[in-house]
């Protein structure tokens, strides 16, 4: 039998050394749990940039097809932000998430109870609180033509278009109520169906799709700016929430923030199943590449090593494993264990990105 | 000598009734200050839809178009959720928007010293925070074309436009220059110039506009993800931010809503000056219809009264009476008048719409 193979694209910023680190993991779980991959390590984003012109290679590009799964660090950087909008770093990142057709985007937003205290918002409002949001991530105004800076009497015009089919609603409107399934059965969809035509289609198509095949599910209906207020206010009323591309991006972000566990949050952004069952899959940690903070030792890696459990569970179908990671981490905060972005200035000495590896793989 | 003309355009859902200790707050002016207004009222949104069947009717607009200065109370409701998408109460406010080129909206994010508590977020992190978020209110993809739902294959696709011309970008960051000279001096600019290339236009425009005539003004540019992450984690990091139609909505509802004082901020839709030296001008609370508690007695007029503030400052040059009615409204509420909205479940009785229209007056 041949190993499930892992196509690893550490990228930029911090990406490198938070992956370092799930290495590491990976490697522990092939030594001692039986679980063993074919690991291979390739460039995208502004490291791509760099050695090939284009932050995404089409030999990488075929590779992250190959794959049965991808885990990519981070991309992005102030080095890269004066080039051209076609190879910028994030351009390899949304080539990826399209030419993989990962549609559906899950964003848990998770509150550790050894961090409710971490959050700007009042403990009572976080505390335990488990939203997920599912994102739609191949479509909308991130890909829709016509697009660009044109030409119009004597100015400029930039233009792009959001763009959403039926079928591209229906299918991540399923993802969503399929996950509320293994949850509460619960679901909100956001848009803003009361000043755009795209998001009365997508109102219409959630609906339809619940009405039909999901009538076990609570459906409700947002628009996005209460979204946003509603997830300040008492995020604790959602469970799985629905959303565009460009929505998704700003409340995934906004929900990320509230748990005051930023450098603690995985995702998942998931295709349609190959043959073998495995769905097409990248995972990735939320946070960005940090440029401020790269190659000092002092980056979170529970994010992407938390992105690794989840391709356990999802890709692999290893959710038993997934879960000892996770209680692994668990415990490790549980102890006290703190990288430099789990403390106030006040609260001692920070641990580093390897010694909060160490720490993980003595507790698994 | 004539007296300026206000138009009062009360709405839907709690619109009214707030809209009444207004009208209480500028009769108060007309006796008292020799500050008298005409005042004329008409409908909009629901309202307007039930008698004339459209959500804005043409004489309606004729005056708005007339008058020194628009308020409007709030529109929309479930009543009208079916209604076509032309008729929407939401659209008679968007052509207000649109037909007076309003085309900076201010919307404040202030926390009252006396409600902090009442936020959702720790104290130290929202007390004192004082924001203005400028959001551009007449283009965009609110009314880009094309836009509509059209037959496309066998399936419909949802399409609307993102579009920004130069000047549409140039006038609204002159705007809000002009209002930080006035604060700190600090603007950021949100958009997302990382997947959209109307979002570079705009990066570009802004920081070619602050080049080129406001150099005194220290300008920073963030993406729209990161800064709704930004809010959350320490809003007072920001004084004036500049921003697109849609981000400006989600965003300012998400600031809004930080400050604990949501039925309390009002905001100010500034178009071009007239050759009287006033800008066309619409005046409205943050907040929405409400329809769950509209018609109770139990809705908080401050934010309406607070946007008649407003009004006297930016459309009638009476920034010292804008500042009496601002301290009138501190006042009471530093000695204890609450709304439902200000208190929890455990804080006693609150106050009707018509008691803190009451406090409002006696302390002036
Ligand atoms: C890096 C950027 C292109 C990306 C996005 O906008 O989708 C990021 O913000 C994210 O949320 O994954
Ligand atoms: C009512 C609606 C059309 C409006 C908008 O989306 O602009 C509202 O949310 C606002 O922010 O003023």
């Amino acid at each position: 039998m041949t190993n499930p193979t892992l196509l690893i694209l550490a990228g930029d910023g911090i990406g490198p050394e938070v992956m370092g680190q799930v290495t590491r993991i990976i490697d522990w779980y092939g030594k001692n749990r039986d679980l063993a991959f074919d690991v291979e390590h390739d460039l995208v984003g502004g490291a791509a940039y760099d050695k090939h012109g284009t932050p995404l290679h089409d030999d990488t590009m075929a590779k992250a097809l190959a794959a049965d799964a991808v885990l990519l660090g981070a991309v992005g950087g102030p080095k890269y932000d004066d080039l051209d909008f076609s190879v910028k770093p994030e351009r390899g990142l949304l080539r990826l998430r399209k030419e993989m057709d990962l549609f559906s985007n899950l964003r848990p937003a998770q509150c550790f109870d050894a961090l409710a205290d971490f959050s700007s918002l009042k403990k009572d409002i976080v505390a335990g609180l488990d939203i997920m949001i599912v994102r739609e991530l191949t479509s909308g105004v991130y890909f829709g033509e016509p697009r660009g800076i044109f030409e119009e009497g004597n100015e400029r015009v930039g233009i792009n278009t959001q763009r959403y089919t039926e079928s591209e609603i229906d299918r991540v409107a399923r993802s969503a109520f399929e996950l509320a399934r293994r949850r509460s059965g619960k679901v909100c969809s956001m848009e803003k169906a009361n000043v755009m035509e795209s998001g009365i289609l997508w109102r219409e198509v959630v609906q339809k799709v619940r009405d039909t095949d999901y009538p076990d599910i609570e459906l409700t209906h947002m628009y996005a700016d209460n979204g946003a207020m509603q997830l300040v206010r008492a995020p604790k009323q959602f469970d799985v929430i629905v959303t565009d591309n460009l929505f998704g991006d700003i409340l995934s972000d906004c929900a990320a923030m509230l748990t005051g566990s930023l450098g603690m949050l995985p995702s998942a952004s998931l295709g349609a199943p190959n043959p073998d069952g495995r769905p097409k899959a990248l995972y990735e940690p939320v946070h960005g590449s940090a440029p401020d903070i790269a190659g000092q030792g002092k980056a979170n890696p529970i994010a992407c090593i938390l992105s690794f459990a989840m391709a356990l569970r999802y890709s692999f179908d290893q959710g038993d494993e997934a879960t000892r990671l996770e209680n692994a981490v668990e415990k490790v905060l549980a102890d006290g264990a703190r990288t430099a972005d789990l403390m106030g200035p006040e609260d001692g000495t920070p641990i580093s990105t390897t010694e909060m590896g160490d720490a993980i793989l003595a507790a698994l």
